[in-house]
């Protein structure tokens, strides 16, 4: 193989194209991708755990634990000159959430909502998930992930670990990495309160697998209605796609599903459109509750006007295939079911850092356990993102850890705010930046016997709210900046892409889901099912 | 739902639209997509058979058994106004073989090489696989293909069907469809000689479903090979990727895969660099034996430049998970095995196209049988592609039949023709616009007396042969027009790129293919894996 000949030959190419607007671009992702030279800046090219130690040098390790807003968002910020970020995560790739609902509809490609986190410059990755975590001697097990399909092994062994969280992946070798300091990024798991059959047959809308999931189920549900014995009772059945939960994923899902049906799929399947019927379930009085209550009757009024149909105060008791239960109507038949209504602890927190552990240091003997937050079961930490440790021989004793931190989804604040990735994000950015900080004035402290600088001296954590933004379908769209000060309409639309194409995080994916908006808005969206 | 209010207004944006090119393009697709607005060639909106058969008119129905290069390609040209196609396919796309290669290895998106059959104007769409032939009373019986996901339906039932014959889907209900005309193009399969472990663990690339599943194992050979915790061995097995057979699809299958290596996961992966291997077996003295031998020679050439070991004069015995095992060099260790050997005939022509049968008419007494070509096991035509009848009391009366076609893969010309998509995609154009000629005088016969018009009396079907052409990788191809007229290198690869261009099949595909192509010039492939 020769590593960089033709690589070299298109960055050469680039460099030379006399076109302005596309050598511009090409400037700015090639930056992107090659980075500075300073060597610790050069991605890691670690064979094994040994190289991955030579190659820490004086820097301390930071073990981020997940590769979502907050881990993703962490691990490309912390400063590679003096931190040497480790990611743990089953899923080698960030997903970009408020692209999913797009992708699931065929809106935008899977690729544009993904960034690898392979690519973050001075980064490494473990693909696996954490098993157990040696706070005294600041040690991590894990379990490396591994596919094991019977097409490639023969025998496809274990895979209850694979199904319970989603992904094809088995367990494989174990592995002990030290740390200096460990950050809990793992996010939340779907709330399902439950309800039978949530979890088998209802789809969530949380990762691209689901998003492919959904799609491949939304166009099999049109595939089997336009079969010529298809009963008139079962096409209504297949085309009654059910959504519950009026949050933000399940509105835009809906809306995305909407435009989808009336811009494609009743050109294909002209002879279908009358069958067709989108319901959102809410147990609430009313859907998009963390909005302004005037935006959320707009877009009711948008549904209404779409034919979306709004079932608030209504109650899920029980899913099974073909048909959801609510406790007001009964059995409603369905094609299929996309469930989010919120989220829940991830049984790691709950589980492995559940347990007591012995600590290090003089005046810290005993055992100690984490803080947790009582209702959502979520890791107490400080201003400054510090997990808190409680004695348990002083249960009044509670000291913050310098060691492990936790943001994201996991992590609750003393004044709590909602489990966003606008939070989790702000969490990760303000994360890095205060430990580059405090490393640099480390590194840059004159006298040895100079005290030692620690983040509890740096400004803390405050949040900043950027508002909140939902898609309601052809073209419309609601922004809530709070304060009663809110945008609805087109306008809001404009902003709504605008918000996302910016916030999208490489300039290759901000490119090419721009292309793609223009391929749909040309000549329509991907209806192939495959 | 309301039906077209978004679509028009795209439409009339479109039309508005100052942006030249934009526009013109815009216009172009909108023909394509809106066709003429004679009342025949509205696309059919069929509920049940009953409709069908009302929309019928005074028109031959023509059933297609199969949408590849054979059966889309005729499904598109026949005409509506004189024909009512009626397409019998599993799969309701159309791949366009040649880019399987390029959307494996994640070149192209999975969209760019499929076709949506339910977007010919005028045709009709049943998805499900013949099932049985009446030639006497002209009726098809079809099994419908439905998907029956435990996640959907609770009970997944009997999945045999499906995994035969590489789909997902299992039998649903059985129809029953009269034809005037049928045409068979139902393709053939991969020939596996019956090598052990062929079927069971080795890759095939005849649909886009097998582009996937070899993208999602190579990948994860990247992935495991990537653990920190991986032996030495073990990583040099998973990167070894090996393609059996040297024609052109396994070669350039095996250029992509480098060009993808070189030119993205070694950017990646750096530390995997030295450990990837692609080996082309085959058992024939030398590759390509399609191409005339200098070029030939410039194809090993140029793979013995880019590191791709070429084991010619070499057999498979076995393939198992992790080993492919020839008779000269015994088990090799490997990630993956493509296979890639050629073709064997389709079971539905051996098995049920395989009785014998009585057809109507007054000299047509007794049992018949279709005439097959003993070799390939395909449907013996003539040279208008009608399919050969003998009867079984005569052994030596041989009728042609001119209700019965047989087109693509499993036709067999009296001169032999290789089963290739370009045959295919001539003797469905040659049929098209005979059967398109044949009706259209028909139906401006003067007298009722005057004889019958038959497609006897038009001109036999001649292949007028295109060439052969094969990506090599690193911007290099070979084009071979025969009669020692062949052109290899750089040239040859604008030729290739040019004549996959043009020759893809919709406006809306060639225009993404341009902005992929760019894409991926730019910024590269897509490596996630998911």
């Amino acid at each position: 193989m020769q590593l960089g000949v033709t690589g070299a030959a298109r960055s050469g190419m680039v460099a030379c194209g006399g076109w302005r607007v596309g050598s511009k671009l090409a400037t700015t992702i090639l930056r992107e991708t090659s980075q500075s030279h300073h060597p610790s800046r050069i991605r890691a090219r670690f064979f094994s755990l040994e190289s991955l130690d030579k190659e820490k040098g004086n820097r301390e390790r930071v073990i981020i634990l997940g590769s979502g807003w907050a881990g993703y968002g962490l691990a490309r910020s912390l400063d590679p000159d003096y931190y040497q970020p480790v990611i743990v995560t089953p899923r080698t790739y960030f997903v970009f959430t408020p692209l999913l609902a797009s992708t699931a509809v065929g809106t935008l490609e899977f690729r544009n909502a993904i960034e690898s986190t392979r690519l973050i410059p001075g980064s490494s990755v473990i693909r696996g998930w954490a098993e157990d975590v040696d706070m005294k001697n600041k040690k991590l097990t894990i379990q490396s992930a591994v596919e094991r399909r019977l097409k490639d092994y023969g025998n496809a062994g274990e895979v209850e670990r694979g199904k319970a969280t989603g992904y094809d992946l088995v367990g494989g070798e174990k592995l002990e990495v030290t740390w200096d300091k460990m950050v809990v990024a793992v996010g939340s798991f779907s709330q399902t309160f439950n309800i039978p059959g949530v979890k088998e047959y209802a789809y969530f809308l949380k990762d691209i697998t689901d998003a492919r999931a959904i799609r491949r189920r939304l166009l099999e549900c049109f595939e089997e209605a336009a079969l010529p014995t298809a009963p008139e009772e079962r096409k209504k059945q297949l085309l009654h796609f059910a959504i519950v939960g009026g949050g933000p994923t399940g509105v835009e899902f809906g809306a995305e599903l909407h435009d989808l049906i009336t811009e494609d799929l009743n050109r294909i399947y002209p002879w279908l459109k009358d069958y067709v019927k989108i319901t959102i379930f809410d147990v609430a009085p009313r859907i998009l509750t963390a909005f302004d209550e005037k935006l959320g009757k707009y877009a009711e009024k948008q549904f209404a006007r779409s034919k979306i149909e709004v079932l608030t105060n209504h109650a899920v008791e029980k899913i099974e295939p073909g048909y959801i239960h609510t406790k007001e109507e009964g059995a409603i038949p369905v094609g299929m079911v996309v469930w989010s209504t919120g989220l829940k602890a991830n049984p790691f927190v709950t589980n492995h850092l559940g347990k007591t552990f012995e600590i290090s240091g003089e005046d810290r003997k005993g055992e100690w356990e984490l803080v947790k937050n009582p209702r959502t079961k979520g890791l107490q930490v400080d201003n400054h993102l510090r997990t808190q440790l409680r004695s348990k021989t002083d249960e009044n004793k509670i000291i913050p850890s310098d060691a492990l931190y936790a943001i994201g989804d996991c992590a609750n604040l003393p004044n709590p705010l909602p489990a966003t990735a606008q939070v989790a994000n702000q969490e990760a950015q303000y994360l890095a930046s205060t430990l580059n900080a405090v490393a640099k004035r480390e590194k840059n402290r004159s006298y040895v016997t100079a005290p030692v600088i620690s983040i509890a001296n740096e400004k803390p954590f405050a949040f900043k709210n950027l508002g909140v933004m939902a898609y309601l379908g052809s073209w419309r769209a609601i922004s809530d900046f709070g304060h009663h000060k809110g945008l609805s309409g087109h306008a809001a639309w404009v902003l709504w892409r605008t918000a996302y194409l910016t916030k999208s995080q490489s300039w290759k994916n901000r490119f090419l889901i721009t292309c793609q908006w223009f391929i749909n808005w040309a000549i329509g969206r991907d209806i192939n099912r495959f």
